[in-house]
């Protein structure tokens, strides 16, 4: 039995050309990268896509445009994670007809919950969902973590149809893999932290959501799929490249939005989008700019 | 110079019948208890209001009937945190016409933005606001704190009017409350933790947003004005009095949420409103509002 | 009933000519400024003192130096902390000859205890210990604080005989200061931060463990005896000035080591010892050490 | 160029029959089922061999004993991990002709120092030790991390010779992988948590410090040669073996100390050494030891 899911679904970042307002044609140009890069879908409105940054008309705007985009191709994840249940609800309602596939959610991320809490708030979000739900490990923003309780309830819920997880532990992304293999072997565990990609994939994983896949999906594809056909050689060869493409993108200015700007200053440069920023943060300076182009240059990425 | 609030202005519950909807019979009950306890201002909408919980819908809803009930006898404080800048926007200009006094928010709290870009965030979103601007901080929640350089920048700006500590580290307190004096007599600097309140005045602060006003509002107003006369031994017993409440108020369950599940029980037991909780929290359980009900009979709060 | 120990207890500063190397003179000089600065106690060997770094060779040389010039005018409280109980037990053994009044120790600091590990070990160590044992809570560096059960049994054991906290978490010294006026009206409990000294005693604390008193024991002891009778202008006046203190002498330069440079440096520039400091820390630099020196002169410390 | 050290270098667990009373013949025992099992090395006095819980008179007894046993058959490496670069300099020369081959060191664990602060404390400790010197990165228990910049500089110091990296964090880990072989291929770069052995040879590291292999040597060896030799299909089945012993020995009981009770506690039950902890631990108790005689039976050890 395969996993639903498999292989690489770049977060993609939301391309903005001022403060509410979306960069359409360059999110057009994304879409096409993306999906001819072999990307095995889209995930909008992750932490990537800035979306708890965003205006709730422009998220919806943002997913009508790239289902139109997309138009089948691959499927379509939507991010509907809120600090309020009746928000998600209501924004997963309203994007449900639009072609999404599935909605992603992350752990309400005001009040820390406990496990019980959180496993009750999956239990009432449910039956509110038009949509599968697929759940999102990311405890350095939203405080806490889906313990092992939690993902052995949602295994049993046949609504709920897989797990990213951010952690950054890669020994909790192999005890949950280990726990979905054995009741539910459709459920995709996906790794978020691109670095990790090929030792995911040796842990039992099934794919990437890696933010680097907005800036060359295809290097991203190509070490899934090499790790996914045991050809370890070549994995280790383009794993060192994803490592090399986070060493000189993600850490040019300081702040946790790093990665963010980095990838969406790439992506200006190479004549995809706009590299507008949502508050809290901005795009880089001229000099950040011109140490990204050098850095593009040596990876050689156009 | 005297300061713009001073006194208790208690974070207020939001009273709640089911998911959703507001006890619009109870919130009239609970605002007459406030005012009638002498309250220097009502703040709706924080963390004990669990506004990040709750839909805008019901956030206009809840603002509206505040202010209509309150009837200007005293400023209503609108919490308008998001993580959404122009989310932020929108709702300030939504409910400015309720009657609202001033605008709340700590920091977007899903990325943690650093000194520079936290500054820079409200610098973008002061001119958006149709209304005057308090700051809170509330680094346990929000991630980040409220750094001296953007509280000094933060006094020169006219239009933010003061600043809610609720970080519990009252040497930060007593700092914020020096530049104040300095700057501008007239910028409040008040508690969030009420066991803090007598210690808070005697720092130089301005009274307190506490959650216990909820519940005994003339227990906090008379040690905010003992503490603020200089009769300390009135204050001291009066504190004795707010540290047991506290002792046998909040710690009833476990998880961060029993401050909020103890508050909305115990205005339950003496009649005020429902108890429901906004996900991802539940009213408490038979065993504990049992415990909660001989709490109150102890301290004599019917 | 009064409390074993009231007033100030600097937690004195260890003054080093080298690695290893105490400064004898510069130790009499400073036992000198700090009895005649009126203080209620010494506390050698705290975090102040830089004890973890130091040999314990060095440790029984400054302990017996101390005793000595001390000669019994005040009593010499110090500090055993170690991750092992079989060395703090040794080491207190050494030492208890040389007139000491008290040993005083946090939590073992490696590995993070549970609240009931922690209140075993106290119990395994008690025994061991040839002196009465003072609780010292610094959750920042242990990683645990003692909890309210640790403390609840701490106040049956008769060899326990009082608490420093230095969470500056003044909520919780409130709670452990009901705690012990309930059970042990003889139980002095201390606050470390300096910043909160007034606000402590007005909490009903006993006295403070402060830093400063090592620069300038006078200030703190005048502090202290304002608040402990009432005179709370007074109090307030001396309160700015401590907090001025703080902010002009503990915050140049960066990391975490800034508190003890400062004190070391002012007391260099003061010429009551060296200013050298045990590994991993450094004096500061020319440039920072001309800082500290017109921030004395603004302080009027000579 | 080959590293240094390849394979698993077991973090040995010092066996104890009471406080400061070394289980002498259990050492024994233990040494012998490690040597035979395969090891690369024994690495002593680390976290799991609760170093800091003992004193000094121990662990000096303890490494004379381990190399006598030893006798020379594979490295033995000490941890010299100390809050004092006196203490550890002293112990380093006691015990440097008992014939250990490399010293341990983690930073210094009580005053988080600043990178800088770091580098210049192994500076200073580097010429104090008669021997070769080998980092150990344990942020969960020290508080900070070697960064880039400092293990750049030892990189460049011919008497540091290698990295144990227990921080939990691959895409650290593989950043420091790529650091050494650029410079260093002598460098060995070894993975403290067992769990990710496999992917951390996968990411080009050289071995394990795993203290699971203190009960399973030839597990661990096994594994680690597997995946060394590209046998990822082995690799796999005995990984899973590892993730399985993990779950079922290191999570009885709660508390931080979980992971070293249960070794000790199944070392006892096969019959090596005694279980006895050091404070502030104890042994398990009857009903947990119950449970971890069932696991090991479930796990074919013996």
């Amino acid at each position: 039995m395969k996993p639903l899911y498999s292989g690489i679904i770049p977060p993609m970042i939301t391309p903005l050309t001022a403060r509410d307002t979306l960069d359409i044609a360059g999110l057009e140009k994304l879409v096409e990268r993306l999906v001819e890069g072999g990307v095995a879908g889209i995930f909008a409105l992750g932490t990537t896509g800035e979306a708890p940054s965003l205006s709730y008309r422009l998220r919806r705007e943002l997913v009508e445009h790239t289902c139109r985009f997309v138009n089948g191709r691959v499927p379509v994840l939507v991010g509907i994670t809120d600090t309020s249940l009746v928000e998600s609800a209501r924004f997963t309602n309203e994007i449900a007809d639009f072609g999404v596939a599935a909605a992603v959610t992350s752990a309400p991320f005001y009040f820390p919950a406990g496990q019980p809490e959180l496993r009750e708030y999956l239990e009432e979000l449910l039956p509110e969902l038009p949509l599968p739900l697929v759940l999102y490990n990311m405890p350095a923003l939203t405080k806490i973590s889906f313990h092992r309780e939690v993902i052995e309830w949602a295994l049993d819920q046949e609504k709920i149809i897989g797990l990213k997880d951010s952690s950054g532990d890669l020994t909790y992304f192999k005890r949950m893999v280990k726990l979905a293999a054995e009741k539910r072997p459709d459920w995709p565990v996906l790794i978020g932290p691109e670095e990790l990609l090929a030792e995911s994939v040796l842990a039992g994983g099934h794919g990437g959501v890696n933010g680097g896949a907005n800036l060359h999906p295809r290097l991203y594809v190509d070490l899934y799929e090499a790790s996914a056909r045991d050809d370890w050689e070549t994995a280790r060869q383009l794993s060192a490249k994803v490592l090399d493409l986070s060493n000189r993108i993600y850490h040019v200015g300081q702040h946790g939005s790093a990665i963010i700007k980095g990838l969406k200053c790439s992506l200006s440069l190479v004549g995809i989008c706009d590299d507008f920023m949502a508050a809290p943060f901005h795009r880089f300076h001229e000099s950040e700019r011109k140490i990204i182009a050098e850095h593009l240059e040596a990876l050689g990425i156009q």
